[in-house]
């Protein structure tokens, strides 16, 4: 099983998804495109879904340059470790921008692990 | 000929015009940065270019990765429907953005297609 | 050493960077979460961070798609160009606005050239 790709097609579809919610987001809270704004609630989602492709920019390419250099097993894990914290952060930024920092850091310490690796590997094979 | 690259490029290349004709908006329309809102032709340009940022981020690594099990050539054809579909959606979200829908779901569906087929693939290789 | 893959965690370093500035303008500035507007300065680092990230999308596939064609440390050192150029951008956009054109050139043209270099390689190669 190439849990690399497997992870990397989950976390790319649960991005997909948050752009599903923000679209009936739209449509349930009366937000007219192009607005971005205009409802606490759209503007939550509309955020996550932003946030959440801030993160996935990075997350890809780490991931696939860590995997040239470190077990893609263990490159998978630290995916699904920011596919869970993503799901957090949308329950807690949903119901409160507040509680946003745990799901926020579950799914941004992969990312940061992941270019640390990328770096440790490249000076490691040089 | 490298099909799979060359609409790679001409994506990349399509979502950079769109960011170009965002920057004549803002001169056109007197929207000076930071601020992106205040007019809204301006506003439908700069939100042609964002949703197809937020859709070529997962399109890219969708292409490549289905690429891995299915054949190049139909992966590139997925790509050129999306860059079809973003033409169209170009046209049609600066005319009136009530009238995007079908230029997104041209746009929309490639990159989901080969979501479903990255998953496909992975679980028939394994 | 590998300078492609070190070249590109440092621009995804370098991005991330950029977001953590816009967490702490939020702070600084009392901008709280989902607003992104309210504050002069606080706009000017999230529109920073927000440019970066439209530019990071095409520069991390542009640079290894060139990479299969023409020489990695060329397309490293074009890489290491876009980075000092968004250093400048961060600079200029964050004192004024209006002086970001310089650090936008230079962080903008190296992704258009390997764009071209891409599109020639595929062609060259057919």
């Amino acid at each position: 099983m190439n849990w690399l790709d497997l992870v990397t097609a989950v976390a790319i579809a649960q991005y997909i998804w948050f752009g599903v919610l923000v679209g009936q987001a739209r449509g349930r809270y009366g937000v007219h495109a192009p607005a971005v704004t205009g409802h606490e609630t759209f503007e939550r989602y509309y955020r996550v879904q932003m946030n959440t492709l801030e993160l996935l920019v990075p997350l890809v390419p780490a991931m696939y340059l860590a995997a040239r250099y470190w077990s893609p097993v263990w490159v998978a894990a630290a995916g699904a470790v920011y596919v869970v914290g993503r799901f957090i952060y949308l329950r807690a930024y949903v119901a409160d921008p507040k509680t946003r920092a745990l799901g926020y850091s579950l799914s941004a310490l992969p990312v940061l692990g992941l270019l640390v690796a990328v770096v440790a590997g490249v000076f490691m094979a040089a």
